[in-house]
């Protein structure tokens, strides 16, 4: 039988919390453990990855079975049982995970991710979800290899981290949006090295057969013929975004050409930890707009209409306060 | 200017072709260089790779622009400038490629595939298309790995000969079709560990996470979220055959297991000769009906309606008569 939070979590923490339906967020006193970036506070007996003053992190994930085949090859992402969310998720002990926005969280070490001191916890924070989205595919993919091509399928959170990674890879990074206005943001200030509006006949029929591969971060239904129609001879599109209804795929397109359509989810924790500390080496971080607490709601029906370049960051520690 | 048939081609044969629409086939003569299986009877002064008396293959390519990324990394089948397909394909000087229906044919030897002695020429002569459409996507995609699991869709020229290849590799096959009726044949007869029928959902849930990969042959419209599902985490869906319509692609499915489909097509010449080396070893034939020329136009009716086990082959050598 489940014990109640009070007694399996004895950390009183305060935070920000939807309490109904509305989505409209308010202050919250509740039992936790969990996330998102920080300082160590306070390390168990046993812990041996973290020590006090620490900066660490925890991304999308809290547990997983540790058991199966995909746990044991650092792919809790894929747990069998499925990984246990940091936000919203059932706990081992059958408890809610209550996700970042409160002023302390307690976590698994296997769990935690360990941030070289030289990268700004703001800016590496969405990293932890964003990042390694689109590192794991491209490593995974083949399609970090110094030289390669690579296409980045709109602009938003995940798509200019994508640009970011790629770059730092040694990859000629073309993005590809329906719209002509990110294209200064994409070249001149993201560094990528083309841009194609993808709703342009005349530009996508001259990039035809250019690309190695193809970051798709777009979760709304989007056509895929013109972005198979993009890939070289075994080339790879790779799905990051998931769009909530079926796309319709002309199989011959995939034939002709030995071409693939390949899907990937965040990244195992040993994979963001390499992900975090190549990062770290080449200076990258997500573009942010730091917030307080309270601004949490004005927040999110800003992130509804698309306003925000690209990530909101709240910062908890200086904001949050006590009801 | 192109130049006509007869002075390019000086050989004169005859065989049988379709004249006009209604793809009745009847005794022609005509110039011709091409295919499918028989014996060297002779060779240009600058060949090296056949001597008179051999056994020999021309598959589904006879030509190719030997010059662009694909056909210089022995990808004959993916040319960027298209492979010249052996039957109805327009040559190097304009004329019409003609098939293999006739007492002789000429090739460029590059794209003539050796037969080792042991291999039945009739037996052998569908792995040159249905053979290395399967034989290909195996080797490409990581599924010839002995212990691998593989799934089979579709029990026809293509699915049967993927059983037996499979077999060969040292995979544990299941055969997946929308009948039990194929069920005794996959198993006693070929060779294959398990039957699914792709109808029974409590048959399909219960082999949910079970295939490392699958070669899906079946070119009807058919319903692709059940087949991914029956994949483990980075499961592969390789399509073989091309359905006529878009299938739907529910993409979160793709995302959740890290799992792909990809398409292939035939093969490149260096592999097509692999292939057939590999057949040779293990004994590896399609299974035949053998039939006389004037039988064509029968046996086309009878593949209209799926009624051959499972590839005809004509014994042109044996039954055709000069008009």
């Amino acid at each position: 039988m489940a014990k109640s939070p009070e007694v399996e979590h004895p950390q009183k923490v305060f935070g920000w919390a939807a309490r109904d339906t509305s989505g409209v967020l308010s202050p919250f006193n509740f039992s936790r453990r969990h996330e998102i970036v920080g300082i160590v506070t306070e390390v168990g007996s046993k812990v041996t990855k973290f020590k006090v003053g620490d900066k660490a992190g925890v991304g999308c994930m809290v547990g997983s079975c540790r058991s199966c085949d995909n746990c044991a090859q650092d792919l809790e992402n894929y747990c069998a049982n499925q990984a246990i969310l940091t936000y919203n998720g059932e706990y081992y002990d059958g408890t809610r995970t209550y996700g970042g926005y409160s002023n302390k969280l307690v976590v698994d070490e296997h769990f935690g991710i360990n941030f070289p001191d030289n990268i700004p916890l703001d800016g590496a924070a969405p990293l932890l979800c964003a990042g390694i989205t689109v590192y794991s595919p491209m490593k995974y993919y083949g399609l970090s290899k110094p030289g390669m091509h690579l296409g980045v399928v709109g602009l938003g959170g995940l798509g200019h981290v994508a640009v970011k990674f790629a770059k730092a890879f040694g990859l000629k990074v073309t993005v590809i949006s329906t719209s002509i206005s990110k294209k200064e943001e994409a070249i001149d200030r993201l560094g990528a090295d083309n841009f194609l509006v993808s709703r342009d006949p005349d530009q996508m029929q001259a990039a035809v057969g250019t690309l190695d591969g193809i970051i798709d971060t777009v979760s709304a239904v989007h056509p895929l013929p013109p972005l198979i129609s993009l890939l070289k001879t075994n080339g790879k599109l790779v799905m990051v975004g998931a769009p909530d209804k079926p796309l319709e795929l002309p199989v011959f397109s995939l034939l002709m050409g030995r071409k693939l359509i390949g899907g990937s989810g965040i990244g195992g924790i040993k994979e963001t930890q390499e992900m975090i500390n190549f990062a770290a080496k080449h200076n990258i971080t997500a573009d942010i707009e730091v917030i307080p607490m309270d601004y949490v709601n004005t927040a999110m029906e800003r992130l509804a209409k698309g306003d925000v370049k690209y990530r909101f960051v709240i910062d908890v520690g200086n904001t949050l306060k006590s009801s």
